[in-house]
This record gives C-alpha cells, sequence and structure tokens, in this order.
C-alpha cells in the first residue's frame, strides 16, 4: 500500500474521536499521510458512507486505504472487514453496507474478515463503542504501512457474503427512465438521482432538450415541470432549473444558484422518486 | 519533538484563520505534520478545550507537540505557557485551565511560562488580539521543529501555580454514585459523566444489571428511569437507553441510535447532577 | 513550487467533493502537503473567498500554491487563471474576482490564462460542473509538484483584464473615517471593516479613546454609540463593546465575549456602512 489513508465517519468533528484515531494511526506508522473524506454522514446513514466513498474513492492513486466507520451496530454481532477493490484500493469497515456502490460501480476482487483478537489497538479490550479507533483506525493503520499484509487480516469472505444494500438505479419507462433521489449535493441542494448517464444518453437525450420531471413521494406527485438539460449551470438563467450529469456520472436536478431540494422541500431516499420523459 | 503539531481552538473552521496559523507553523518549519484536533470548542469554553485535549492526547506518539488555543482573556495579565506531560507530551496554551484534566488524569511533570518577547512571531507587535497565531502556533511550531528547546520557552513554573477548573468527579452515595454531566458526545447526544470507570465498577454494578438513573437540574430532579448496563448501544433496543462507559472512560447514558441529551433536554456542566443507584 | 498546495472553496465538508480533488492531486504528486484554508465560503460568495485568501496567504512560506473555487460561473465563459503574487505566491482560480484583495493589498506580479485543454485531468471531457477537480485541483498540483512551470499554464493576460470586484475602503469624513462592515469574525460575531488600520491611526485616535461608532443599513442609521478603542477585548468588561484593530490589521467593532452581529443584527456587504468619530 501507498501510505495515503483516508477516514469517512459520522462522528463530526466537535470532539476528540477523529483525532484519537489519527493518533492510533501515527503510532503505527509516522510516515502515514492521513486524510479525511468527510466525517459529516448523517448519523447511522449507511448508504450515504457508500456514496461518498464511491463518490471520491476512484480519484486517488492506487493502493490508497480507505477506513469508512458508520457502524450503529457496534457492538453486535456484525462482521469488520477489509475489502480489496477491483482497482486496489483497501477499504476497512464494518460489514453492514458501506461496500454496496464500490461493489456494484467500481467491483471488489476479495473481502476478508478482521480477526479482532490479533487486529486491535493494545490494551482497548474494555472499550466496546469505539472501534473507529480500537480496531478499523489501527487496522487501516498497519494495512496502509505495510506492517501487515491483507492476507494478514483474516480469512477470506465469500463475496456474496457481504452485506449490500438495495440500489433503485434506472428503469425505463414509456417516453423516459424513472430513478430514485439518492442523496443531494448537500451544500447546493441539487438532487442527485440513482439514474446513470449512459441509461439517460442511451434514451436519446441532448443537450438543450426540455424534458419533463416528476418528482414523487411515495408515490403521490409532488413537482411537475419542464426542464432544460444543460451541461452546466450557467446553460440556464440564475434561479431557473436545469437537469445536468454531476461529478459521479448521474443525472441530477439543480437550480442555478438556489436550492432544489428546499425551494421544493424534495428529499432523499427509497421514498422519493423522479421520472425523466420526453414530451 | 517528534514533529507532529496538533491544533485546537474555537475559532472555527469558517475563516482564514486556522490557515493563518499553519502559514506561521510551515514557515518554521516545513518538515511539520500540522493535524487538529478540534477547532469547534464552544466559544470561550475552557472545561471543553480540557476534556477534548485529554480524550485525544493519550492516543498520539510520544513526543508531540499540542497547541489550544480557547483564550476568553487574549490581551489579559493572563500568562501563556507549555506543560511538559508525564508521557512526554508538550501543550502550548493560555494558563487558564486548559490544563485541567490533563494534570489530574495522565500528569504534568513541569510547565514553563512563554517569555513572549523572544517567543513570538516577527513583525506581529501590533497584533493584540491572535495570540494563536502570533504566540501559540509560532511557538508550538519552533518546539514541534526541535527550533528551540522547552527550556529555552521561558521560566519554570511552580505546577501548583497554575490555573486549574474544579472538578466534580465521583461522590459515593447511598446504593451507588453521583457525578456530573460533564460534556456530551455532541453528533449522537450521549451524556458522558463525570464517574470514572473504576469507581462505578468498585461499586459492584455488572454487565446486565438494571441501574435507577436520575438527573437533576438545579437539584431538581428532571429526569428517573430504570436502565440497562450494557457493554455496547447494540446490547439495547433501538431507541432504548442504556448505560455505558465511553471511550474516554467514564460512565455514559445515551440512546440507542437517538440521542438523549435531545429526547430528554439534558444540558452539561455543574447545574446538571447524575446518580446512579441499585434499588 | 514549494509543494504546499492549500485549498479553499465553498463546497462544504459534507460530501466527497474535497476529497476528490485532494485524491486528483496526489496522483499527481504523493509528496504534496495538501492544507485547506477553509471550505466553508458562503455559496458563490466571491467577496469573502478573496478576503479569506488575502486573510490568511501572507503567512505561508514563499512559493506556497494556492487553489480557491468559488465558481458560480462554472460552465459559462469565465476564465481559469493562475496569478504570480509579489512575494510570490501562485493562485489558481476562476477569473471572477477572486484576486480583488490579493491585487490591492499585496500586489500580482503577472496572471496567465489555463488552456483548459491541456490543463485538465485526463478523460474528465464529459465533465461540465466540477472544475475544482477537473481542472483547478489538477492544475495547481501540477504547479506546486514542479510538474509544469508557471509559463506552462496558458498565455499571459494584462494585468487590467482580470476581474476586480469593487472594495468601498476607507473615506475621511468630518471628525473620522467612514467605511463598509466587509466580513464577520463568523464564530465570534465582530464586523471586520473596510478601514484599514493606518488610514484610522492617521487621524489620530489613540487606545483608550471613546469613539462615537455609527452603524448604517442602506443609509439609515442602526447603531450609534460611544465605544472604546482598545489593544484587545480585556480591555473591556465581558459584554461590553470594543473598537480594535483586527489580525487583518483593518478596523473592527466587537463585544467582549458576545456577538455583536447577533446582538444588533448587523450584517455584512455594500448595504452595511459605518463611521467612527471623535466627538
Amino acid at each position: 500500500m501507498n501510505k495515503l489513508l483516508v477516514f469517512q465517519t459520522d462522528f463530526g468533528l466537535d470532539d476528540g474521536a477523529i483525532s484519537a484515531m489519527e493518533g492510533v494511526a501515527y503510532c503505527v506508522d509516522q510516515s502515514l499521510n492521513i486524510r479525511h473524506l468527510t466525517h459529516n454522514i448523517p448519523q447511522y446513514n449507511i448508504f450515504d458512507a457508500s456514496y461518498r466513498l464511491y463518490q471520491a474513492i476512484n480519484y486517488w492513486p492506487e493502493g490508497t486505504t480507505f477506513v469508512s466507520v458508520v457502524d450503529p451496530g457496534v457492538g453486535s454481532e456484525r462482521k469488520s472487514v477489509v475489502a480489496l477493490t477491483e482497482n486496489n484500493y483497501l477499504v476497512v469497515t464494518p460489514d453492514n453496507g458501506t461496500l454496496t456502490h464500490i461493489d456494484k460501480f467500481l467491483g471488489i476482487k476479495e473481502v476478508r474478515q478482521i480477526e479482532e483478537k490479533t487486529n486491535r489497538l493494545k490494551n482497548s479490550e474494555l472499550s466496546y463503542t469505539f472501534h473507529g479507533r480500537d480496531v478499523y483506525a489501527y487496522t487501516g493503520a498497519r494495512l496502509a504501512s505495510n506492517t501487515i499484509s491483507f492476507e494478514e487480516v483474516g480469512p477470506k469472505m465469500d463475496l456474496d457474503e457481504i452485506v449490500k444494500l438495495k440500489l433503485f438505479g434506472c428503469q425505463k419507462i414509456e417516453n423516459g427512465v424513472k430513478g430514485q433521489i439518492d442523496i443531494l449535493d448537500v451544500r447546493f441542494g441539487s438532487l442527485w438521482t440513482s439514474i446513470p448517464y449512459e441509461d439517460f444518453k442511451e434514451y436519446g437525450f441532448e443537450f438543450g432538450d426540455d424534458i419533463r420531471v416528476k418528482i414523487y413521494h411515495n408515490d403521490v406527485l409532488v413537482y411537475s415541470n419542464m426542464v432544460n438539460y444543460g451541461k452546466s449551470f450557467a446553460d440556464v438563467a440564475i434561479n431557473e432549473p436545469l437537469i445536468y450529469m454531476n461529478s459521479a456520472y448521474h443525472m441530477a436536478v439543480a437550480i442555478n444558484q438556489g436550492s432544489f431540494s428546499k425551494v421544493y422541500g424534495i428529499g432523499v431516499g427509497p421514498e422519493w422518486k423522479i421520472t425523466l420523459t420526453r414530451e
């Protein structure tokens, strides 16, 4: 591995938790380069953890080690695992669904279960609530620094065995496509859908097309409008909506310099569906 | 020192203050490894600064230098100091109580007062409001990079002389223990008490015990319930409360996947007391 | 350049955007030292981006490369540029006004327009909304790592050509000076004015003077009081206001341990003017 170690959690940045994780990793090897993906994953939100990892991981050098800890089941029987991806990243995480997007979009070569007896911070046996520090940061640091090999993590698991969340993806419907609102571009309030650019493009939409956008909450129509498909925000006037391909190569809906999510009260998750159709 | 330099402040991350501190430190030595404990200490809250430092410091490699600036008295006669802890960390800070928890739980070997005439960023004499940049980051960087020795900071102080906050700790009461709500696990709303695990355990409580939890605000009872003592959150159902030992080895009260603090409106500080008793 | 690469954006820290930018930069050169000025610039606020850069940049070692992306015009015809400052920093940014304060207070030697065909992340041609990752982080990393020279960025621009915001500065008025409320010390609510210390001092004010402070919103007087001019917050009692020189060497107004902005409902920008006069 290349000594780059990237942390992601839902712990926030208000207390000493992340710093304790960093300290543990530097005790393993002070030459590690520790980076932070985000620590503001909404609490317990495994879907978002899976998505944010997928959003960023592919831009990193081969051989980078990621530690993702969104772990509502800490202290339960859920497993701790390390995944080796097709393009040779390692991801250290509780096995609760965090690997879903990586598995689907980037591919996983092999997963091993962490043997916690051997891969655990010394003298942390009494601590049952902070595996992020005692198991994941510690193991991630030992992997990133080549103190242990991937094989020394623990036994190989069956790839089918790992926990995966259900993804909605893209459905072909009459005159267009249907997806789910997966997640927001938080700061700007844009809606990121589960519709991959490839599926959208396959349908034949072109830049400049006006497309019917309908959004449903629990099957109730809450938004319906003709929206322009643009390359970028500047293709429409300020405060106008647009459809565009987001930085993760999925279709998205935004208001130029406004928050689509706030203006129309749109949320994310399985209750929120969207259709893009030709009229 | 080992070139690791860790900053903590109440300045937040919204402006250029922390970056100016980093820049000053890198001007001293570009090979420093600058890290951040947290910059979201509630403004002027010296107790929290002391606690967060204690929560994280022990996980870092020996020889790490910490700079903690929560400094409501900037520009007053309060002293600037550097503490050498029992386990060989340095802490650079205004002498206003930041060293309280480290002094009590980890031990301080020696404290020196910073001579600000010699230990101050060049040409910063006109600046009276940003000692975090001009004195603390600068001195921390010079110590972490071994540009100056601990002795060159300034004269040795009497250990009794340094400012310490009053800690409540743990009182034995009939059938149990009494403490204060010291601080929150901010993101998750768990209550972290001043009751050390050792004192709690000494009383004979065991995993699985149902324990009477009473919380008082200014001596008025505001919460009373039987709560299970578990190893971890997963030991109780979602939305159920539990007592557990937190990652700083003190007793805590939480709701599994909920916020105890928000649900019951519980705050922190000397006005908030808690008792854990056998019934 | 010195391998220090400092990012500033309005993207926030809640998703994977900043991490993707870091990843791109480390793919260019893993020995870069990537730092973060702030990612909490209010969305689309170019003035604040310009100010925060000015607030921090001068404290960094010569040869540091900055990447500032507050880019409401992404996808429009706005140019992408790199500025070489008088003191040998590089600033990579959309040409939309970000360079205003640096140009005025620190000086710019030369500006080059980024040729996006050669200076763009490979295979990112389909991505039209994330130039922060595809153009700016990539180009910043190549400059900071000396992979390309400043000249290889693209053609030299006329210095008069770059976009500059209008700054209010300081006006001499009867018995004193007039300025604008430029920005807040966000966490503490202090008002940072556009009045440089030099202009204020030239008028003859001395520490300890009581000065008439008037604040106007769209020319309507909303605050008028005698306020003491102190060296630092500790010069007045807790909850008392004071005038002081801020860490960016401009005049500011604060409440000791309180938020002037919140208490009096004062905002920032061209609608908010302030006068400091002798009575």
